[in-house]
């Protein structure tokens, strides 16, 4: 499908949906980061951002921790949240989406939090809606899953301060990780000093020169002297493609307390999750003092606030 | 089952259960859709009307858009919504209706919303319930959808503004159809000019007579100068019983835009959806110039807010 | 599992996790029925107690009564309350229960309602929990269901005042009923003259000695002169074990009017529900004037209120 990138972007170019990275300028991202920390300063629970506005979700793909955490902060932001149980719901006898977003568009749905496992489906879905609604792409088949890839930017900055100086490594399954290519993009965009990708060559995008990051088999090579390492989740049916055993996938590219020692002494080690233990990570590793693992996760309840609050204010401007 | 049409008015004939149309006037109905207008005039989105009320919502058959429009509609008036997942109740393993529901109501719960595949589920469970408890048909069986024929009424009258000169025209399987049958009983009731059916013969109602409309096997007679074509959706598994392909149904009883032109030239189209495109209705029908279809919807929630909020009422009397 | 009976109190003995009743005072026990009593008394239907506060909801076990009571109970102390739907959520996926607890918690949510099928798991929960976290047991295999005991003290205490001078019988399969268990900690806790059980002799715990029961294979002769009888829900799946057929079993254990009448002329009958109708009470019993298995129910929020605002401000101190 040909993605539309200006789409996500008003006459003014303000923020009106969020789909994906590629096009956001690191002002952009920045103004999301810095509204996101207020909701963290304030140890306020309750705003009254998205009062009397309605949020629908559709998760396609099943979810704990992303549709949690839209929920929770549709909640803190005041807003009603309607969660389309999927399961039961008409399209699966026959409906077009568009026809159920129309719909639920005339029930003065004000936003659509879109999970679909194919690619370019909230790009789809935010051509079709009326000019008043707002889509924000919660994965989108191996394509862009963007409010985890700001909410991880948010979080490397909380430890980091600065993206300049950076080396990040991001280890796994690239070639069909949605969360990779949108850490990619986003890393990119802010400009960090070096992105190496790791993982079996079978796993890797073709583009790797037109991506700016540099490839490497071995883990520890990889790391080495990396300021952050991002794990990805290991896909358990991507490693028949691979030819590799989980074992195998483990002594390679599972991450241990060993390997990390090749990394920058204060490296941060982070994971979209959920993770799988003794697979690609370590619980050593996983639950140790590099570990933001679970910091992600709390940055995940602003970052998604920031978000939805910074759309629906850009509506009425 | 007998159904006791009595049962949903208190002794000072007011509504406090609303389970069928057939025995409201034409002042009662006009007395709903006249505060569902309030709800749409007001842009507010909150009202207290319902405060402190719980609401429980039981569907024994999937729904999105009635479901949703009942969410959406006991939120807007304040009230707390428990959707009971009937699938992983206890009513599966054994419990009957009646003691789920008297359970239901010995948490507190003032108001249940009932959907059930056998006709008369809702009268049954009204006769069962303490006396200050209210019961609102989602749609029982081949029966009844009251809630659906009154956001119809409510749609009809924006557009056509009064009832007496109306030509309506239902089409597709009268005979299973609730909405049709809610349909019949609402235009009876506010004097339309004249109701046609059309379907294939044997999915038309045996009382044709007393039901005061008049069936036509052509599209095109049924729909000649009408004012308002109801399309109804299509249920698959019906046509085996009709002895009908879909195409075969598409070619006679599928309303495209050049069958529309015998209707009257400010004809309005609606559906109850979802909608089987190509099928029952052309695409250029449903997203045309004619269609009110998703004004069905909106109008949905403003009705449902309307019977809750004047049923409630009613009980206070 | 070695299950920890000090974990749920504080430093200061104040209650912050219910896992079990077996460590409680008479004292703690009054003191959350008195609270109860509070909301029960205020017509009041909505309290600020735990504004701002996060509930999760996570059944590993199908339940209507419960789960809805606890989310009732929730929305009256202006809680936000997140039902995990565990069929949809990662654990299944391979993620393990404490992960999705830690990732939960990240996402600050301050207490856990825990039902699962395998005794022990809440109390392992509260072991891995942050220091402000807390949880709630909503039934753990065939260990412990506290609230229900709670609530079923606050039925006694309603109807018969005074637990000194209770003869209580409780009829069914003792072995597997994490109700029973609870049930006979509570009465025994509170002092009760007699408790008898009444079941299959390969349906009693092997402990009985210990228990401080008396075990009767007669329900005549059990309930003879009780105050209280408690039937068990018959999980037919159990029948088996016991080689006894479901006719057989009404025969014997089943609750009648007739065999009641050997119980205290103002006995209590209870019930957890849901109820098998004909089974092991028979339907004039169930709903009869010495019933009071919907005031059960009823009492079900108003405990669980108190056991959330409870623990919440015992956090505090």
């Amino acid at each position: 499908m040909e993605i539309d990138q200006k789409i996500q972007f008003s006459s003014s170019n303000k923020l009106i949906h969020l789909l994906n990275i590629s096009n956001m300028s690191r002002e952009q991202i920045f103004e999301i980061l810095d509204l996101a920390e207020t909701y963290v300063d304030n140890k306020q629970k309750r705003y009254s951002d998205l009062e009397g506005r309605t949020i629908a979700s559709l998760f396609f793909e099943p979810s704990t921790r992303t549709k949690t955490t839209f929920e929770l902060a549709s909640k803190r932001l005041s807003a009603d949240f309607i969660n389309i149980d999927i399961s039961n719901s008409s399209t699966l006898k026959g409906e077009s989406i568009v026809d159920m977003i129309k719909t639920l568009e005339a029930m003065s749905c004000d936003m659509f939090i879109v999970r679909h496992s194919i690619s370019g489906t909230p790009h789809y879905i935010a051509k079709q809606v009326g000019e008043k609604i707002s889509v924000i792409n919660a994965g989108d088949g191996i394509h862009a899953h963007p409010t985890q890839a700001m909410l991880d930017m948010y979080t490397i900055r909380k430890y980091k301060k600065k993206f300049d100086n950076l080396k990040v490594a991001i280890v796994g399954d690239i070639l069909h990780s949605r969360v990779a290519k949108s850490l990619i993009t986003s890393l990119t965009i802010l400009s960090v000093k070096k992105i190496n990708i790791i993982g079996p060559k079978i796993l890797m995008p073709e583009n790797l020169n037109e991506l700016h990051v540099e490839y490497f088999d071995s883990l520890e090579d990889g790391i080495s002297g990396c300021d952050v390492v991002i794990m990805l989740r290991l896909q358990k049916e991507r490693m028949h493609e691979a030819l590799i055993s989980t074992d195998d996938y483990y002594k390679k590219y599972g991450l241990t307390s060993k390997k990390l020692q090749s990394a920058s002494r204060d490296v941060i080690v982070m994971h979209p999750g959920p993770i799988n233990r003794g697979i690609e990570i370590d619980s050593d590793v996983a639950d140790g003092n590099n570990s933001v693992i679970l910091d992600q996760v709390t940055s995940g309840i602003s970052i998604r606030m920031a978000i939805m609050s910074m759309i629906m204010n850009n509506r009425l401007k």
